[in-house]
């Protein structure tokens, strides 16, 4: 029996594209291979005209499904699984595995969780503050001499993988369980964030630095909801007890 | 030790493209994949701005060094291997073979061969004309919703499986010998099937149905130069003896 990947559980998110063609050309791609759903993230009012010509009339029903977006965290919040691209392999922005690894992680982890896949725009792609929502990020393979991808070539080559993934995998790998949403994540490392704040432990003037290892070891283990409250609870009665300590 | 593609070798040619954006798109992708040449055939005078707009600037080498060809003949003449593409999955079009089958096998080839990546117009792809002259047709795997791809990411599709197979390959295969070009190839068949049709062999009505088997038979063994020249010369000799024995 195929294990196959739960497509409508798939969502593109654009972050600020600029170009109405592309935004097109991106919904075509979508269309090809198997996935409905488009998120646009803090851009609006495209040429309409410019994105039917580049999606065709074929793909005209993805067009009108898209959602746009006002902040990154709202568009992400309800998604359990984010999955960033990137061109620029800058240290701090991984690890970074290829769109074929990623392919086979995600046929899996669909099955039981949404999955968001985030690009950048076209000009600068996605800087840090977007990968640290990311639970991997995915590098595409090219020639050193021009490594920069059109938009919709960088979908289509994710999607691909994913549609070929998805027709080649079987059930004998058990299947990936429901992650934590990334709202509850966010929510989780703010609480952590200032936790550690309050006991001296981040540095002031850095205080991402320890959260980027926190956040890369619970995205690694792979956490659950309820393990999310769980931290939580942890951290309330910390907060608490550091509180009645002090007083 | 790595089996690298000869990227070198490895050409793409657009037959009869309509639209100068996709063009401009293609030398994008190419110069991402590290692919040099592209050959359009049958079609010319492309707005050059919009060629430049979608190639980028980092891709105008790639674009300025573009060749034009009047017909596919010529195009083709001096390839040993040429991998049509499709969506359209007739009968007698085929066999079919996936992107990933095709990179591996061209990899290979591309050692001690010239080969040609071979792409129709955007509306109707390639007719059974063109993809008679192809040693393989590749069919890229899309949802059934919508199987047309824009030119660009066929292109992209082919390419990049052709990058990934080339920087995974080891060198522990054989590597393929070198074949005859498509100029001796059709030499060839067009003198057996004049040899065909005067014996009577082939229906006047209908002289391809047994050369297309022919030409499967031929592409599948993968003749070599010196091969071409055995066969031309059974075929000349048989010309001779058959009119010999009638006068």
């Amino acid at each position: 029996m195929m294990l196959k990947s739960k497509m409508k559980n798939i969502s593109i998110i654009l972050y600020k594209p600029k170009y109405a063609g592309n935004v097109g050309s991106v919904a075509r791609v979508a269309k090809n291979m198997g996935i409905g759903n488009i998120i646009i993230v803090g851009t609006s009012g495209f040429d309409c005209e410019e994105m039917q010509q580049r999606s065709t009339h074929l793909a005209a029903d993805v067009l009108d499904k898209i959602r746009y977006c006002k902040n990154i965290e709202d568009a992400l919040g309800k998604f359990n699984y984010i999955v960033g691209t990137t061109a620029r392999l800058g240290k701090g922005r991984g690890p970074f595995i290829s769109p074929r690894t990623a392919a086979n992680d995600i046929v899996n982890i669909s099955q039981k969780n949404k999955v968001a896949l985030l690009f950048g725009p076209e000009d600068t792609g996605l800087a840090n503050d977007q990968l640290r929502l990311c639970h991997s990020v995915v590098t595409i393979p090219t020639s050193r001499e021009f490594t920069s991808l059109n938009l919709s070539h960088a979908v289509m080559i994710l999607c691909y993988e994913i549609f070929i993934a998805s027709s080649e995998a079987t059930n004998t790998q058990e299947v990936a369980p429901t992650l934590a949403r990334s709202q509850e994540l966010e929510g989780m490392y703010a609480q952590i964030k200032t936790l550690l704040a309050d006991i001296g432990f981040l540095n002031p003037e850095n205080p991402d630095y320890w959260m980027m290892h926190l956040r890369r070891f619970f995205t690694r283990a792979g956490i659950l909801s309820r393990e999310v409250k769980i931290v939580r609870g942890i951290c309330r009665q910390l907060k608490w007890y550091a509180h009645y300590k002090k007083t």
